[in-house]
C-alpha cells in the first residue's frame, strides 16, 4: 500500500521530490499535483503514469486517492496549504520555511494544537544527514560533557549575480543553522547577533558577504555561524561542538584520496545536492514510513515557527547591528519530545 | 509497474534483499519466495502481503507473477537455479559465487550465450561502493597515467571460531578484491601467488591468518591484498592505486572526528553491512531499474567466471606454495564492454 | 666566534633557554647570570662550565663577556632591564610581555628609537612554528585572494586551580593569537570584543572559561578566537584564515595513526612544550644568527606594544562586555618592515 | 668542549654534514677535512675557521686536533677509513653503506669487536625520524600485539636521466627499508624476494622501476616493500606495521590543509631532504652527544654488516627471481642491545 501523495507546487524543488518518491525511495506514489503555473503543473503529471492534476491546492488536498500533501510551493503560499492540509486530517510536509512569517508559523501551529494530532513535518533536512547525526549521537552517547561552544561554516560558492539579498543569507542560508543548533543541542536560541566582516570582492553587488551569525542558546551555550555564499572554492558545510572534555565535528566527506603533484587531497562538494542528497532522501523516506505507520516524526510546527522568530531576531540584528533577543513563548506540552 | 521479484532461497542473506526490495528500494516487490526449508519460506511469506511460496525453484521460476528471479540459495544450487531462470527467459541475479566451480560457471555462460541475450548479474557488490566508483573515476577522468600496483587490505574482525577455513579466506574474502581489480585495471588477472605470514595468535585453531595474495594482471600490473579476518580492530577495507604520476585511495569513512583524551579519530566500521550496506542497496537498485528497463547491467556470468578461474588459481597458489597461472579462455566478444 | 649570553630571571623559562642554548643551538654560550633569587641564580650557573653570576641585572648588563641579553624575569622587571640593555648597546631578546603595560612598552620604544638601531627581540614564538609559517607562506604564495575572517582555538588541558584569573587568559593565552594575527594578516588590530559562553564545570571557581575573542583588523578581517583554557583532553592550537577563494587551516601535528578498537586516531600534544618545542628552538636560533650577523629580526618592540595596546582593549571589553576601540599611534617608520 | 670534527669526504653530504655542525647542532666543531680532490678540500676548509685540510685520510684520522671522524666519502673507500679509525681509538659517524660489501663490513665489525669497544654509528637516519620513532613507541608502548606484517612505499619523484641501476633501486634505496624493519621489529630478517611490476613509461631506459621487495623476518613477519623512483608526484615514504589487535602507520606531514578549487589538500615532501632534514639533524646531534660523553649510540657495525647482507640477498633475488634466504652469522654478543 504505497502512500499516495499529492504535490503542491512542481517547480525545481517539488520536482526533485517527486524523482525522488517514484524513483528512489519505497512506500510511495504521486498521484496528484497542483502549480500555480497549471501548463507546467500538466507537463509533470503528464510524466506521472496515474497522476492528475488540480486546479488548486484546496482540490488536491481534498482529493480521496491523496493521503498525504507535500508542498513545496512558495513560502507565502504555504500557510494556507499546511492549515488546509491540517484541516482535512491529512499528513503534510511542508520545505522550509514553513512560512515566511513567524505569526503565519503559529496560526499553522494553533490549526494543528486543534486538531490535537501532530500531521506536519517542516523540511530541515539536515536532521537527516549522517554526518549531523552522528554528532548528535556522540554528544549523548560518549560522554564529552555539556555542549559549551559550536563553531559553524556554511559556505557556497557563489549566488546569482542578482536577486540575492544579504537578508537572504540569515533566512535562507542561516536557517539551517538555526534548526540544526536547536536540535543539536536540544534547547532553545535565546538570542542572535551579527558580524558583518571585510567583503569579499567575489559577492554581486550590494551583497554584504561573509557575516558572522552569533547565537546563544538557553544554557548559555554560543554558536559562530560563518556564513560565506561567496566563497568561490566550494560548497563545504562545517561543524565542531565543543564540550566539556572533548569535540566532535563533521568530517570531511570525499570517498577517496589522490597523491599528485605534490599534493594529497580530497573533494569538497560542488553544491548542497552533492553535499546533502541522501539526507534529503532519508529525510522523506521517514516522512513516507511515518505517514503509513499513522505518526508524524521529525522537526515539528514548533520547530518551524522557532526557526522563524530566531530567524527573525537576526535579521532584526542584522539591520540594527545590536545583539536581539528572542521571543519565543512557552513551548505547548504538544510539541514536547 | 513495479518488478515483481522471486526469491530463491531466504536466509540471511535473501532477507536481508528482501528487506532491501520492499522496505528501502523503488520499483520492485517481492512475489514469490522458495527455499530448501519450506518451513522458513512459509514464514517469510507470511511477511510479505501478496507473496506465495513454491515448492520447488523451478515452479518460482516459471511462475507468471515472477518477472524477475534473485537467487540467494546455497552456492552449489546456483547452477541449476540460474540455467533454469535463462531458459525461462527471465532475468537473474545471482548472490556471489555465481556457482562453486568454473566449470559450473561456464556452463551458465554457455546457456546465456545461447539465449543471446544477457539476463545474468553476478552480485559483485563493491563495484557499487561510492569509493571503489569515485576510485574508478579517478582512474578514467584524472590522468594519473597507467596504473602499476595496487596495495589492498581486507581486515574482518573476526570470524567464527568453527567452520571457517584457510581456503575461505580465499574464496569468501579475497573473490572481492579479484572482481574489484578487474573491474579497476579494466583487464583480466593472469596469474596468482599466496603468501603466509607470522599468523596471528587470535586466529581460531588451524586457520593460516593472515594471508598475503598477490595478483598480476595481464599488463604486468601487480596487486598485494593483505587478508586478514581475525584483524580484532574493526572491518577495514583499503585499497591504493599506484599510477605512472599519482596514486588514488579509497578515503575513511568515519562521519565525524572525535577530540578527546589526547587523540583526534574517527570511526572504522564494524562490520560489513555497516561498510557496504548502502552498495547493496545501490546494486540491487541498479538491477530492478535495468530489468524494468528491459536491459542487463553490472557484473556479468563472465565476470563471474573469470572470478571463478581466478580463484581457482589462488587456492591451488595457496596449497603449493607456487605462482599459479591463470588459465582463462578467450572472452565471448558477447561479454565486450 | 659564539655569542655570549647573560641571561636575567633563570626560573622555569630561563633554565629553559639555557638548555636550548647549550645543549640544542649552535652559535651561542651562556656566560653570565642574574636572579632575584641569589641561590637560584647560583645553582644555575654551577652547572654552566665559565659562566658567573651578577648581583643585579645591570651588572649583568655591563659585564664585558656579554655579548647580549636574554630577558626572562617577571614582567614588571622588564621595562628596566630592557631599557638598561638598550642603553649598552647590546642586543636583548625580551620573553613576553615585552613590559606589562604599553605605557611601558612605548618607553622601551622611545628609548630603542632614541638609538637609532633595533636591537630589541620580543618572544613571541608562534611566528616560528612550522604550522603559522607554512600558512604564512600560504598567504602570501598561493593566490587565495584578500583573508577575511580568521577561526582560532587556543585549549590548553588546565590551568592551576589557585592563581590563575580569567584577565589572565586574555594576557596570557590571547596574546599569542593577538600577536599572530597582527603577523598573518599584516594590519594591526582596530578593535575587540569579548563574549562569555556557558561555563564549564571543569573550570577552577571564579574563573570563566571558555571565552571567545573577536579581534577586528584595520581592513575589516574579523577573528573569532575561541579560548579555553581547563578544555580537558589535550593542548590544542588551531587556525583557519578563511580568504577570497579558499582556506588555509593548521594541520594536526601527530606523526602516526594508529587504528585499534574501532577507531583510527592521532595524538593531541598533551602541552605548549610538546606543541611548540620546536617553534622555541627555532625562535632563539635566529637571534643567535642575526645577533652574530649584527642584525635584528623577530617581533619588535612595535610588535609588543601593539600586543600590549590591543591586549589592553581585550580586557576592557571582557570587564564592559563592549567592543571596545583599540587606540593605537602611528606605527614609527623606524619599525616599518 | 665541542667535540672536533674531522670530515672525510666533502661532497654533498659531507658539505651537509659540515653545515649541519657549524650552523645547526651543538657541541661540535669542524677542525680537519680530507677529500680526494684536495681542491675541493681546500675550498670547504676555506669557509671553515680553524679548520685545515690533510693530504691523506689517515692522516686526518691522526690529527690531535680531531677527536671524532665523520666518514661522507664514497662507499669504496669506507672500509680503510673506518679501520683506521677505529685503529686510532676514534669514534667515527660512517654514512651508509658501511661497506660495499658484506665482508668488508666483517673486516670492520671484526676490527671493532678487537677494540672491545664500540667506536663506529652507521648513518642510517630514519631510526631518527619523528614518525619512525612514534611508530616504534606506539609497537613498544600501546598493547597492539606482536607485529605481522608491514606495508612499505618508498617514492621519490625521479632520479638522474643516466647511471642509476634497477640495482640502486635496492642498494640505495631499499636498503633504507631493510634498516628500519629490523629495527622496529627487531629482529633479523632472513629471506628476500623482488617482483617486478609493469614498468612506468617515466623511468629512464633500461630502469626496471617500480618494484617489490619482499622481506621475511625471523619471526614469520613479512614486509611489502614498493619501490618507486620514477613516482613523479612527489617523495613519499609510507609505512604502515599490522599487529595482531592494530597496526601504527606513517601520518601525513604537511603543515597546513588548503581548501581551493573544490579540493583539500596537503603538501607531499619534493625530495628526501624536505622529508628528513630533522632525522638527519637528530641523528648527528646524537653522535655528537655521545662523542662527548663518551659513549657509542645508535645503528652498530653489527646493523650495517646486516644491512649489507641482506642488500646482498635482495639483489640476488632480482637477479635470479627467486626468493633467496638471508645468510647471517649469530650476532656478537658484543653488539647485543
Amino acid at each position: 500500500m504505497d502512500v499516495r501523495v499529492g504535490v503542491i507546487g512542481v517547480g525545481m524543488i517539488g520536482q526533485d521530490h517527486i524523482r525522488r518518491i517514484t524513483q528512489v525511495l519505497t512506500g510511495g506514489s504521486v498521484t496528484a499535483v497542483n502549480d500555480v503555473d497549471a501548463a507546467r503543473a500538466g507537463q509533470v503529471a503528464a510524466g506521472l503514469p496515474g497522476a492528475h492534476t488540480h486546479d488548486t491546492a484546496a482540490a488536491l488536498i481534498a482529493d480521496d486517492e491523496v493521503d498525504a500533501v507535500l508542498v513545496a510551493s512558495w513560502g507565502p503560499a504555504h500557510e494556507e496549504q499546511v492549515v488546509a492540509a491540517i484541516a482535512a486530517g491529512k499528513p503534510v510536509f511542508c520545505e522550509k520555511p514553513l512560512a515566511p512569517s513567524s505569526a503565519a508559523c503559529q496560526r499553522i501551529m494553533d490549526a494543528e494544537l486543534a486538531t490535537g494530532r501532530r500531521l506536519v513535518q517542516v523540511g530541515f533536512m539536515r536532521r537527516y544527514d549522517a554526518g549531523y547525526r552522528a554528532m548528535k549521537a556522540t554528544l549523548d552517547d560518549v560522554g564529552l560533557g555539556a555542549p559549551l561552544l559550536m563553531h559553524c561554516a556554511h559556505r557556497n560558492p557563489s549566488v546569482p549575480d542578482y536577486g540575492f539579498t544579504t537578508d537572504m543569507i540569515i533566512s535562507d542560508s542561516a536557517v539551517h543553522e538555526i534548526d540544526i543548533v536547536r536540535w543539536l543541542f536540544g534547547e532553545e536560541i535565546v538570542a542572535a547577533s551579527v558580524l558583518t566582516p571585510r567583503r569579499t570582492s567575489h559577492a554581486p553587488d550590494g551583497l554584504q558577504d561573509p557575516l558572522i551569525l552569533l547565537l546563544e542558546t538557553a544554557s548559555g551555550a554560543l554558536v559562530d555561524d560563518e556564513l560565506f555564499v561567496s566563497a568561490r572554492y566550494g560548497y563545504d558545510v562545517r561543524g565542531e561542538i565543543v564540550c566539556e572534555t572533548g569535540t566532535v565535528a563533521l568530517a570531511d566527506v570525499s570517498e577517496v584520496t589522490v597523491r599528485t603533484a605534490n599534493r594529497y587531497s580530497g573533494r569538497v562538494p560542488v553544491d548542497w545536492r552533492d553535499r546533502f542528497i541522501r539526507a534529503y532522501d532519508t529525510e522523506l523516506q521517514e516522512w513516507l514510513d511515518a505517514v503509513a505507520a499513522g505518526t508524524c516524526t521529525g522537526p515539528t510546527s514548533w520547530d518551524g515557527f522557532a526557526a522563524a522568530v530566531v530567524t527573525d531576531a537576526a535579521l532584526e540584528a542584522l539591520h540594527t547591528g545590536q545583539r536581539t533577543a528572542v521571543s519565543l513563548p512557552e513551548r505547548p506540552e504538544f510539541y514536547a519530545k
